[in-house]
């Protein structure tokens, strides 16, 4: 299952910046960056379980934001990309 | 049909200050912020065109990212959110 994880981490006092980092680790652990605050990841109902219980405990929730959404479709159905893009798309065939 | 934009904008430089204005006002008039560089909309094809095409004349392909999602499901079966969120579901019944 795909999943995109979008947060917003208010980071005016150096506990945000923590708070920021740990999301980041968190995020990167199941996933990939492919925007500053955007990851994508392809995680199973267990995985995204533990994922979402681990920023759950770094997240501030007066002041952060989290979004979670689920992609049903495969990626290039649901994706449109443009400009300057770092993200590899696993479910792609590989070619040597 | 509900689309994801998240973008990145490099902002380093004045042009690159303005161009974020530009996209995020782009974006404002198709649809809601839901976090700093992350909107929801709910456009048919010919819109979804002509906010990408807005969005092409201002972002710049080197130094910029766009990343456009499409969202085939309810918004209740793929959005997952927690913390601080300004957001409308605009599908949800309106109850007085």
């Amino acid at each position: 299952m795909d999943i995109l994880v979008a947060y917003d981490v208010c980071t005016e006092t150096n506990e945000g910046k923590r708070r920021l980092r740990k999301v980041a680790e968190a995020c990167l652990a199941y996933g990939q960056r492919v925007q500053k605050s955007v990851f994508e990841c392809s995680l199973n109902e267990m995985q995204l379980e533990q994922l979402k219980q681990r920023l759950l405990q770094v997240m501030s929730e007066t002041e952060d934001s989290l979004r979670i959404y689920r992609m049903t479709q495969v990626r290039s159905r649901y994706l449109w990309t443009f400009g300057n893009q770092h993200d590899v798309d696993y479910n792609a065939p590989l070619i040597y």
